[in-house]
């Protein structure tokens, strides 16, 4: 702990003296310091310290309701709108929510450690594969503080040191909420370097963390597509990236049409923000007429936009000329683009073309379709019968969720506690040699 | 397959025009179609057309010999030097073990549509995880032109189509060999653009290959360091990489002599140039005095070098001073550094600040030390009681290997056929809409 503390006097002095680059490889340093005896750190003692961090957050609650008053206050002086202000306060019950949040993580599984297909090989060693932490994470994101302490505590459950980079409007509420992670490492003896809030909102930080492959393993940036796309470009550390959701539902002609309509709304009217909502609705042309006027009304209750192909448009008089570019979308608002296609070929193929591979999703009684658009859709999570809202951590039962990748290498889809560690290969002999 | 002919026949105009980013350009649309039917191939086609290409490779073999012969003759005139020749060269063997190994990939179970921790959530959909080709790979290598067809087939076999760059030296043979590829692919009926060997040597094909991510997913260079380097750094493309491998062994003090003796003698010596050889020896103090003398005999049998701190220094005089450079270089040579530790954390420290994280290994009849080694050590491979040399494919029961991962990300170690796959979610429902 010690050296950690040397570490973060030398990044005080650097940024008091301004110098950004300086500062942030004195953190990288602290972190991949920490990663070592992260590594070493058992399950019931990163528990004890989420644990920890959740009574410190808890008896610290006015300090941080005070912090975040004061980001508030500034936020609505340089004119935040309203969305980016509630996405940035802090309520009693949102911090009630922050000390749950911990303590659901401290009774997560630890995926550390876990041995998977392990055998006696010819040769008489035995081989498998070991679950073990990446090593230093860099999480960039935008307005929410109660990310800092969810990311915090995913990275920590699974051995990871972690860099967090904040939105500069919620400054104040984030050096509030790291005291409260500093004291909890503290109280069980966990370095300082573990967890470190980045506290300087020059941008000049986020350059210098996605350039030291040396302190940083993997860079999770957590925000709008073109903030990722930016850090993508530029970063000279492995990204996980979470571009767009340009969802699809299909309804095929054997589909039961209480549930095409049921999966249909949720899909796109659940919530309108969220990246696996359903934006484009295929519908195979043999049912089209059935359904979607039905549907149509019930968007309609739902206050929804409809755009529509022209075999639509036959059906569906209200709705608008779908472009090119509605094809391509991400609403994230209640709109939806609608083509009547002939057969699950077609639907496919504009799948392919058109979406994002995140989530799509076919409702069928057929079995065989059913089978064939499981292996052929190319995406982070392919759907029978169910709403894309689905693709969710949660729902998938990760315990957690750090993001959803739309990568494909490394981790695909939700990112939970398992998508931040990676395994190594263990060998026990018993004096074997190579022949 | 009409559209994989047109696409080549646009590289061919390209190609003829000398617009090398436009011929690769064309590649990456021919493959990024490809990889479409082959995401749908189903195992017994994939197989089919591997028997095909070892068919076509047969009737052949005559004119890939010839081929090499002309590679060969333009080799020595260029001077290369014998090793590189060896590389390059094809004899009958050679090629009837490329004709194995073709049928041994077939022989291997398909890693695609596995589908793996499959359970009900609360919800009532079920959810599991689908193993998945990556898409396109784009491999870049050397003279060796056996890697043509190994990775041809393990692609393949992983439901991949790839894009092949091999070194200039070898460019007749690699025609050759193409040819029998593409032949092979079509008896089957799978499109050209499957597998495509790049037709020039120009080297601004590199550059375009790992510029275009829309038509590239994965990157696998395999050469040495500084070419890994150099792509991994102007990559546009996520890389899999292969860099050094400075591997330990650390014999503990309650080490069984003979099994310490048999596992240092068969890491140094099995074989010098390979990534797994160990480089550095680490001798626990008390052990030290007894095993030194004798391993130091063993080595000068087989012509090693010895380079040693002042311990060892003091037990073998005929040990050189081992400097700071010794410490961290990858001989690939019949030369090892020696250190005398006081205790496995003093091996552990020096593994971490030294090391490559590639493979390591203890030697130990020590239940509680074997267990922290195993723990602490964050190297691909971490082993017990056996020699570094096990670290291969082969050896771990893979099947085959594409290379060995110095990565963190996505894979780690030996790479088989399942690091060339990725992981979607498949949900299947009746009906479930999100609450």
């Amino acid at each position: 702990m010690s050296g950690s503390y040397t570490f973060q006097d030398e990044a005080q002095r650097h940024l008091a003296a301004g110098d950004v680059p300086a500062y942030m490889q004195a953190l990288g340093r602290a972190a991949r310091a920490a990663a070592v005896e992260l590594r070493r750190a058992d399950a019931g003692l990163k528990n004890r310290a989420l644990d920890a961090m959740a009574a410190r957050l808890a008896a610290s609650k006015h300090r941080v309701l005070e912090a975040n008053a004061l980001d508030m206050q500034r936020g609505k002086e340089n004119g935040l709108d309203s969305a980016l202000l509630d996405r940035l306060a802090l309520t009693d019950s949102r911090v009630e929510a922050m000390i749950d949040g911990l303590r659901q993580v401290a009774a997560l599984p630890d995926p550390v450690g876990e041995i998977d297909e392990m055998t006696y090989r010819p040769s008489g060693i035995q081989v498998g594969k070991m679950r073990v932490p990446l090593g230093v994470i860099g999480i960039i994101y935008e307005s929410r503080p109660n990310v800092t302490l969810e990311a915090a505590s995913l990275c920590l459950k699974s051995g990871n040191a972690c860099l967090l980079r904040g939105g500069s409007e919620a400054s104040a509420s984030n050096a509030a909420i790291s005291n409260c992670i500093q004291e909890g490492l503290a109280d069980v003896g966990l370095p300082a370097g573990a967890v470190q809030v980045v506290a300087t909102t020059d941008r000049a930080a986020v350059g210098a963390m996605i350039s030291m492959p040396e302190y940083v393993d993997v860079i999770i940036p957590r925000g709008g597509k073109s903030l990722i796309e930016r850090i993508s470009r530029e970063a000279k550390v492995p990204v996980i990236k979470h571009l767009d959701g340009v969802c699809h539902v299909y309804i095929d002609t054997t589909a039961d049409p209480s549930k095409a309509l049921a999966i249909a709304v949720n899909a796109k009217t659940h919530r309108y923000g969220t990246c696996n909502t359903m934006e484009t609705l295929l519908v195979d042309a043999p049912i089209a007429d059935l359904l979607l006027p039905e549907l149509a009304r019930a968007y309609a209750q739902h206050g929804v936009e409809l755009r529509g192909c022209e075999r639509t448009q036959a059906l569906l008089p209200q709705a608008v000329e779908a472009t090119e570019e509605d094809w391509q979308a991400e609403y994230l608002a209640p709109i939806l683009a609608i083509k009547v296609v002939d057969g699950m070929d077609e639907a496919i193929e504009h799948i392919e073309q058109y979406g994002s591979h995140h989530t799509d999703a076919i409702v069928t009684q057929d079995y065989s379709l059913a089978r064939r658009f499981m292996a052929e859709v190319d995406s982070s999570s392919v759907i029978v019968n169910a709403s894309t809202r689905f693709a969710d951590g949660f729902e998938y039962g990760l315990g957690a969720e750090i993001g959803i990748s739309t990568d494909k290498l490394h981790a695909r889809g939700p990112v939970g506690l398992k998508g931040l560690t990676t395994q190594k290969y263990v060998v026990f002999g018993d004096g074997q040699v190579r022949q």
